[in-house]
Order: structure tokens, then C-alpha cells, then sequence
């Protein structure tokens, strides 16, 4: 299926049926969202306004019938432009009352007394309003309960549909394009900071709607931090930079990186490159239908060795960089059809210093099937 | 001043200082702050990995003492190179405890029983956590209450230093050279989604680090949303083009947007940007210390003529997008030298179409100073 921008209706209806049909199977009569990505699932309402901290944003999914949008004035037109039709809006930043009482009203419109209303409340979420105004919201939905959403909005986004599944080999693809390109920007005596400047500005032209994630480093035999932003640090001769991107196309994110070696890489980062490309294949192999996601740790881990406290080793990904699950030996949810993972094994090549890899899969009907053009055992050589 | 990247340890002292002074003067022992900003402001952590939703980050800033950073492992060597020396990390993320032990153990050790323990809870802020741990930490406390900071931590980010000012300018001036280009990247037939592609690749070839956040429009005579993304209409002849970006340098943002006609405005779109200039010119005017920001509204608006419903004419502007305070007639909040506002007047330019203008300001001791080079009467035309 290619990418086009936006979803049919039904895309939306049948998210919200999904949900509401495990709704009628718990004590909720009503889900509550407030933060970005899952405002967005329900409703296709997309706008980069959330960078502004100022305004809560609020949907209501009650167990039968559509969504409720409660939003500030200034966003109606565009969810006018959605399939949602109930649009309830209060002219925010109010002092006096910023939407609180407008959302209690819904609420108690939608759900009976002595009924529950359940808020997202995993481990990738949070409450997105203040946190007195949450707790005005509480005190007055007489004899409402709020509760958690018995992770029923992990559980429906976790499974991604044709259209989503489009969007993400969309973002892949314009990735990997730039990707392509690096030997276009980097070069021994090229600031890291330029680097990451450059790289974004590849995935600008290579199509990206816009560059949320880049992270990376550039080390000689591997790399201290993955997380940071860059400094001005010249490139050197015998670096191993390392680009890890999550860019957006249409609202839906790819995450992977790349590695390259300024020279020809040492025997030692050759071989940790390929124990990289073996973990990754070794978890490619078992991922399908009916694995679950701690085997797919294991499976990394047979390869790598990593002792103590190794951490994930990759997670769900599709509207955020990202999703649940975790790949962790705790984890023990079952692979689905539609689920998008990325695959994210590292090792250690020396002290304080590792070396990471990174693809994306689909999990397939029958077998997982890469999203990225799997990295091939030769490690990428800018010289 | 200069920009120049990160801050001396003395900025950090001096805004823990500033935040002790007033926790000793409230009911509160400990403030816990869960967001990006608020955590960087007192530590200056800086990093991307904010947008992935997974793990949580704390900071505790006691009433005597320096922060402590409660976060996770993989963020400890980032936050190691900054001023904070107690970090304390554990393995995230830990699905039997993703570190609310570990953080109730640094807030039972630093208040005492009965003490409280402040929130941001004003309307830019949230609890970053997940529903289900904010709660139980709130149970694990031992006769310590969660509260609100008293709005401790907004007083403090609302004055800026000159560090962070210059910081700001610089971001102002990449914005600034990149909208001076954008004759180079608009014209009839091009599609508003390659502008927008096109003007960020312009921000970061300008200097930009990242480019968080651009709205806009194109239409004839105004335009209706304002916090849409792109879609891939083409420029139309006699479209009025405006472009709103947020981009960073060092952390720290400008907001700022400019208006483009395709050919020689209407009479009724030039009136349009000339009474949004004067309005600009009205606040900016009376903008001085010892002045409120309610004034600046009326100031704007004896200008504008905005009815019932009007919303907010500018905000606070720093390390995010937009901070408090709001420009509305309610706002009581009285200017200081160091804070930073946008002035975002708007005017009706037909039904559903509204004209906007910002321009980025700072207080200084006696009057106000343009951040961003003020727009002059004439509005910028591209053919």
C-alpha cells in the first residue's frame, strides 16, 4: 500500500470500535486522553501546536458512540477537519476555569454516577494538564472515578494498521535515503554539530515533514553517550560516528541509526559491528505470531553476551519514537500481526564505550518482515 | 553578550538560589520537577531523547542543598557532565519499578515527615509520569504531601539572564536570516508542504540546532487555521503566505512569524498589516518595568478592536515555545527587567480569516527592547 497523507474515516471508527469493544469488557464506561499521540489516534487530529506547553487538549471515548473533542477555541477549525463531529471547545488559557469544568461536564454527560473513567496510565504515558486542574476534575465529577484505562489505548495502538504500517515505510524510506547521503557531509575535521545540522537538513529534502529525533556520537572504537546533543568536536580520521534519527511522515515516525568508520574500521569495531548484524538477525528470525517479546531479548542476548543491567534492547514504534513493548526479559507480550518493533542490540567495545545498532520490523502474519534495508555485516566506511 | 553554548555552574547556583529563597519563604521543603524545561533549567540537561514517551526523569531541588538528579541509566553520563553531583539512576525501563522507589527514598531522606513537596501545577505545566506511578509514589511518601510549587518554579523562569537572552537573540537572528530567504523557496505553484520542508532546511542551514515547531498558511486575503501543518496545495498568485517558527539554538527558543504577499497586497490585507504593526509598536511602547501585562493587552487591542473571545496577544518565550505569562486582560502579572515576551497581535481580515504578527521583546530596566528586528509598515512581497 503506498503512503497518502490522512486516514478514511473508517480508520478512526475502527480504532475507536476496538476500543470501546474492550471497554464493554472492563469497568470503564469512558476513556479520557490527553497527551498528543493518543488525542491523535482517535481523532487524525495532527498540528505541531503541541510544542506549546500552554493549552490541554482533551477526547473523550465513551464506550458507545463517537469521540468528544474538548479543545481550546483555537484549534476547532482543524479538528473540524476531522471525522470527530461533537468539537466542544473554551476560549484557552483561561484563568478562571481552563477547561476543566467544560471536560467535567462531558464527563458526567457521558458516564453514569458510579461509573469510571479511565485514563492511560502505563509506563509511556502521562497526564498532560496541571496537575491542580486534574485534581479539580476529580473533585468535581460527583461520584465519577478516575481510574486507569486498564491499558486498553496501549493494547489498540499497539497493532498498526495497512494505512500506519504505509506511513512508517514512508519515514523508513526518506531515512534511509539520507542516510545514503552522509558521506555528502561528513568528513574528518567536520564538526559533529554541522553533522547533525546536515543530517536533518537530508531528511528535509529527502521528504521528512519534520526532524523530531537526532541523536548520535563520534568516537574512536565506539562511543560513550547516545543520547546527546552535539558539540562543535571535529570529526577525526579514525572516528566511528553514529546517526540515530526519528523523523516524521505524516505524523509517523521511523527510528534507526547508522554507523560509519572515517577509515577502515579495526578488527575490533569490524567485529562488534557484525555480532550487531547477527543479534539482529538472530531476533528477525523467531519474531512472528505467538512469540513473545522477552524471546526476542534472548535471542539478541545469545549473541551479545550483555551481562547485568543491559537495558531494552529495542520497542513499538509507529506515532511515537517510542511505544510499548519494551525488549526486556520481563516482557512477556505476545507478538501480533501489525506490530511494529524496532530491533536495537549494542555492545560493549570498550570502557565506558559501546557500539549500537538499530532496524525496523513488522511483525507479519506467518514472519517479521524488515521495514529498513537490513544493514549488511560490512560496517559502513566514509573515507 | 555573546551566545555561548551551555552555562557556567554559577547560572545554575544562582537559579537554585533563587528558587531556595522562595521555598524558604513558603511551606515547602523539596520542589520535584518531571519535565524537560523544568529539569534542564536547574541542571542544564540537554537532550532529544525527551521525545521518546518511555522513561520518566526527576529532579528534586531541596530547600537547602543542590538538586539531585533521580533518573535513568542511560542518562548518566549526560547528566554527569553537568553541575549535579548526586545522581542517582536505576535501570529504566524496570516494569516492577520504573523509579518511583528510588525517588520516594531521595524525598523521605530530604523532607522530613509532615513536609511538603512541591509540583509545578500552573497551566504550562504537568506531572511527567505515568498516572499509576505518580500515585504511588504519592503513597510511599510516609506523611510527606504532594502540592503544588506555589508557582516557585515559573517565578524564577520567568527573568532571564543574560545568557540565556543571548541565547535567545541568537535564535531570534537564525529565524531571521532564514526569513529573508524565503523568496528563494516561495512562489506561485510551489506546494505549502515544500515551503514548509524548505524554509526549516533554511533555518538550519541559517544555524538553527533543531527546528521544533512551524506553523502557517497560505490563502487569499488571511487565512483561517494557524496551527495546521502543511498540506500540498500549491501557492496561489494573490495568496497571502505566513510562516511561524520556533527554533532552537543552545535550548532555547524564538517565536516569531512573517507575512508574505505573492503580489501587490490588496489595500484591505496592506491596512491589515499596518494596524498589526501599530498594535505591536502600542504595546511595545508601554512595555517597561512596573507595568502590567493585562496592559499590554488593552494596549494591543485599543489598536485591533478584537470583540467578546479574543485569546491571548502574546506570551512569556524561553526554553520553550511559549511560557507564562499570557497576554490577557485577566494577566496581573507585573513586568521585571529580564522577561521575555512575544507580542502576537491579530486582526479579522473576513469571515474565517484572520491576519497575525509577533514580534519577541525583553525587558530591560527602564523600557522594553525588540528581541526580533521590528517589521516595518510594509508587508514583505515576493513577486
Amino acid at each position: 500500500m503506498d503512503a497518502e497523507r490522512g486516514f478514511p474515516k473508517d480508520e478512526f471508527r475502527s480504532r475507536t470500535a476496538r476500543a470501546q469493544a474492550l471497554m464493554s469488557n472492563s469497568d470503564l464506561t469512558a476513556i479520557l486522553l490527553t497527551t498528543e499521540a493518543d488525542v491523535r489516534y482517535y481523532t487524525g487530529f495532527l498540528t505541531r501546536f503541541w510544542e506549546s506547553p500552554t493549552r490541554p487538549w482533551f477526547v473523550v471515548v465513551p464506550v458507545a458512540g463517537d469521540p468528544i473533542a474538548v479543545i481550546p477555541q483555537i484549534g476547532r477549525d482543524l479538528m473540524a477537519r476531522t471525522w470527530v463531529r461533537d468539537i466542544r471547545t473554551w476560549n484557552a488559557p483561561d484563568y478562571s476555569d481552563d477547561g476543566v469544568g467544560l471536560l467535567a461536564d462531558t464527563l458526567r454527560e457521558v458516564v453514569p454516577v458510579g461509573g469510571k473513567i479511565g485514563v492511560p496510565a502505563h509506563l509511556e504515558s502521562h497526564v498532560r494538564m496541571p496537575l491542580s486542574d486534574f485534581n479539580a476534575l476529580q473533585g468535581s465529577l460527583n461520584d465519577r472515578l478516575v481510574v486507569s484505562d486498564r491499558k486498553i489505548t496501549r493494547s489498540v495502538r499497539l497493532i498498526k494498521s495497512e494505512r500506519e504500517l504505509a506511513k512508517i515505510k514512508r519515514a523508513v524510506g526518506i531515512a534511509d535515503r539520507a542516510f545514503a547521503r552522509v558521506s555528502d557531509i561528513a568528513a574528518p575535521g567536520v564538526p559533529l554539530s554541522a553533522v547533525f545540522r546536515n543530517f536533518q537538513r537530508l531528511c528535509l529534502e529527502e521528504g521528512a515533514d519534520w526532524v523530531p529525533y537526532l541523536a548520535g556520537a563520534a568516537e574512536e572504537g565506539g562511543y560513550g553517550g547516545v543520547i546527546s546533543p552535539a558539540d562543535d568536536t571535529p570529526l577525526a580520521d579514525r572516528d566511528l560516528l553514529m546517526l540515530d534519527t526519528g523523523l516524521v511522515w505524516d505524523g509517523y515516525f521511523c527510528d534507526f541509526n547508522r554507523n560509519y568508520s572515517l577509515s577502515p574500521p579495526t578488527k575490533a569495531v569490524s567485529e562488534a559491528h557484525t555480532r550487531l548484524i547477527e543479534a539482529t538477525e538472530a531476533a528477525f528470525e523467531i519474531a512472528r505470531p505467538g512469540q513473545t517479546v522477552a524471546r526476542l531479548f534472548h535471542a539478541m542476548n545469545a549473541v551479545l553476551g550483555l551481562g547485568e543491567e543491559t537495558g531494552r534492547l529495542g520497542h513499538g514504534l509507529g506515532m511515537q519514537l517510542t511505544e510499548a513493548p519494551s525488549i526486556l526479559p520481563e516482557d512477556a507480550t505476545v507478538l501480533e500481526p501489525g506490530m511494529v518493533m524496532t530491533l536495537e542490540p549494542y555492545v560493549k567495545t570498550g570502557p565506558g564505550k559501546i557500539m549500537v545498532h538499530e532496524e525496523n520490523i513488522v511483525i507479519g502474519d506467518k514472519a517479521a518482515e524488515y521495514l529498513t534495508p537490513p544493514e549488511g555485516k560490512e560496517l559502513r566506511v566514509l573515507c
